[in-house]
Parts: structure tokens; sequence; C-alpha cells
């Protein structure tokens, strides 16, 4: 991937420039805008982006855990990440991002070289219509990264009328990268921050929340997401806990062929 | 709690020694010894120990993520931990233990001053016999971990027979400390790890197996773990993937009056 030559939106956002000391300059992007500040999503993937462009990487992403330590400001940003630790066949990744001298995100990221072994999904595609038979999202929300993807909602759309009434917390939809664009570990991290909040889904009221920390687990190698190519993920989130301020969500997405590519787990704050 | 005075395995294990340059000063447990190194939940509590202990703590903890970079050395070591981030209600630390000058674990929490909202488990208590209806295991492996708690399975016991028959990968147990200690955020991390690997469930063979990464959400207050105190806890893991050497764990613990008190996740390395 040629990410200087790319024209895509996605590409041009993970352009990073490797500064003198060896950390990493990087500008939030306006086609990644959420409401206040960037797509939480492509912040994960610009957190993975040093570790994936670094000349010392050993295999590929197995974990990345990012910690939105603070709404990241449109603009400018460092990133400093170092190989924590490089065994013979896993990696331990240290990553921050700084703007004004001030830390926004921290996260950590493990890699390996993966050997082919025993293997099972245990979590099946779930049964539900393929993307050619949902129709399109359309959002009525005016911010910018609903249109960096194509969403075809399955169940468990955001709330029609925010009528307070209780509801089951899962979501399920297809998604993929508008423009089209071959899936990479950059954009399978990115697409697992995809859902709204689940508070909303469950309460059908609306309040303030934002992700805290999000973590993927990549079950895919890099052949079987090149594989995956352009098509839909089928991405699935619900929540365990919503308590004091805080819930979980833990989400699952596969590709058309029913491949489990990624699990991923995220704390997220809410009002009320 | 005052952790000198204890003479508790637990809380002894969780003794650090503040150095004059901030890090601290902590030693593995010989009570909490795996098979080779530490048993890692242990670790992981002793991760949160220096976040819990700093007087510039935050509110109690909401997230923790460890990742073991290598098998930590029976013996002395220093952990660097230091709050990246502090904003009104919610803090972002990073830690990092090192061994020899060498980073054997690197390691995230967010802390919170959590307030009450509304709030739901979405999650039961699985129908299960009380504990007293349970059978505490009797182990079979010269593993000193094991003796610090007391287990009382439910479902899902390792297999009695290594015949390499295809099973699901699900496991229900009580336990608790022992001998008895009431749970506190500490213990509760260290518990979230109770779990033998899922890949020996799932296809009742035996291969070398460690964690690579965990991470635990705190959905429970201080005064429910207080409210706990020693009583059991329902501890439910299962695999979603098994995929080229690593597979995830996803689980969750619920005090016997029912409230779900953590919901955690791992990725695990597995041989073949």
């Amino acid at each position: 991937m040629d990410y200087l030559a790319s024209p895509h939106p996605f590409d041009q956002a993970l352009r990073l420039q490797r500064l003198p000391d060896g950390h990493w300059q990087g500008h939030t992007s306006p086609a990644y805008a959420n409401m206040v500040g960037p797509f939480g999503g492509m912040t994960a993937a610009q957190m993975l982006q040093p570790v994936l462009q670094d000349p010392l990487l050993l295999g590929d992403p197995v974990a990345l855990t990012v910690n939105y330590a603070t709404g990241v400001a449109d603009g400018p940003f460092t990133i400093r990440a170092r190989a924590a630790r490089t065994n013979r066949s896993t990696q331990h990744w240290v990553m921050e991002m700084v703007q004004s001298d001030q830390s926004v995100i921290t996260a950590t990221a493990v890699t390996a070289a993966r050997r082919e072994t025993w293997g099972v999904d245990d979590e099946p595609l779930p049964d539900c219509p393929p993307p050619a038979a949902c129709s399109a999202q359309r959002w009525s929300a005016p911010v910018a990264w609903f249109d960096c993807y194509e969403m075809r909602p399955v169940s468990g759309s955001l709330p029609i009328s925010w009528d307070g009434s209780s509801q089951d917390s899962q979501t399920r939809l297809w998604v993929h990268d508008q423009p089209a664009r071959a899936l990479d570990f950059a954009s399978l991290a990115a697409m697992s921050d995809v859902f709204y909040p689940r508070v909303w889904r469950r309460r059908a009221t609306h309040t303030p929340a934002g992700t805290v920390s999000m973590t993927v687990y990549f079950h895919a190698s890099r052949q079987q997401l090149q594989d995956t190519g352009t098509g839909y993920l089928l991405a699935q989130a619900r929540a365990q806990a919503f308590r004091n301020g805080f819930f979980d969500q833990t989400a699952q997405l596969w590709n058309e062929a029913g491949l489990l590519l990624a699990t991923t787990h995220q704390i997220v704050y809410y009002k009320s």
C-alpha cells in the first residue's frame, strides 16, 4: 500500500511523517470528523500506523488497546511509539499521542509472526439477510465520518423515536469503506469503532457518551484481509452492563464468507 | 487495607516499596507461582497496585489492560507508573514492569470518580447451583497458585480424558480467595485470570498456552466490592475464535447476589 500516493481519504488520514527524533507527526482528517474532534476509529487506526510503518515491525497486529484520555483536537498531533519488547515471534508496542505537549491518547499493541495451527470459529456469522437485501442507512446527523462508510443496518438501528422505551442493546449492520477500499489491519481497527453508543439503543434516550478505552483482537491474517477485499463486514455489538456512568460493549466483525476477522471491546462513558 | 500489616499471601504479594526515583520495587510471590513464573492474575494485580497506592489517584479503576511481553522471572521487579493524563473525573495511567533493565509487562489503566446514574445488567448470572451444592476442585497439578483460590467447578472443568474430542469452550466456576479475603479491585483483577486455557477445553488436547494480553472492565463500585466481601464469585469464560496460534477469551464475574462485577477479555497464545 503506497499511502503517499493513494487519494483515498482513509489513506490520507494515515499519512504520518517521521520526525528527526523518531516520533511521528500527523494531522486529524476533516473527512473523519465527529461531532467534536475526530472519529475514534480513525484515531485507533492512526495509533496503529507507526507500528505498521516501523522497519522493526515483527509480524502482524494481534491486539490493540487505545485509551481515549481526552478529546483529540482538530489539527496536528505527534505519536510516540516504541517496541518495548521484541521476542522471537511476538513484539510489544507502547504508543502515545501528544498535542500541545499533553497526552491525549495512550495505547499498546501486540504483533506476532503467526504460524498455521488448528483453529475454529465458535462465534458464527449471525443468520441475517445479505448486504444487497439491506438498505443503505441515510443518516440525518451532520457528522462527516458517516460518509466514509456505507452502512446497511440489519437490526438495532438508531431509535426512530427517542421515547425512553427499554430495548435490547444489540446492533447488527453491514459496513465497508466508502469509497471502496481493500480491507487491512488499519481499516479493521477503525471499523471496530463503527457503532453508535449502546446506551442510546438500550434506553432510546439521547445522552452524551464517548469511548474511554477500546481493545481489538485481530483474528484474521493479512491474506484473509486481502481475500475480504472491498466486501462488506457484518458488525455486531451489544452491552453487558451499564453502571454509574460507564457501559461496556462487546462486538464482532465477520466478512461475508463468515470468517470472524476481529473481536473487540470498549468501555464507554455515558452521562446519565 | 493495611497491606503491610496483613499476613494474607495476596496482600504480601502486593507489597511494593516506592523508590527514590518514584518507581516501585516488588517481588514475585512463591504462593502465586505458576508452572513457570508467577500466575498472570497476580501480575495483573501487581501492575494495578502502584495506581491504587499513588496519592495522586483519582477515583477507582474502570479499565485495566495488561500485556504479558515475556515470562516474568521469579524474583524482584520494578514497576514504573505514571498518570499520563488527569481530567476532572477520569485519569489515564501507563505502567511497565522491568526486570534486569528489560521490559517484561506493559499496561494501561483508566480510573474514574464515578457518579450514580441509570444502570442495568444485561448479562444475568447464569442459572447454576449455588457454591454449597458444588464440590471444591481437587487439582492434581503441582501449581502453587491453585491453592490460593477455592474453586468450585460448575461446568466445563478440565477434561478428564485428553482424547482430542471436540467440546464447547465454556467454563463456569465459583471462586474466592483462600484463605478468605474481602474482595477489592486488585483481587478482582487477579480473579479475572483464573481460567485454564480455553484451547484445552475446546479440544481436550494439552498444548502450551499463555495469555498475551488481558483487559478487565470494572463495573462494580468500591462499595459493591465491599458488600461482596468474602463471598464467592461466579466466573464464566468462553472463546470466540481460535486461529493461527491465538485464541480470544471473553469472561464475566458476578457475585452471589447476581451483580456483574467485571467483564474481561484475553488474547492467548497456543502452540498447536
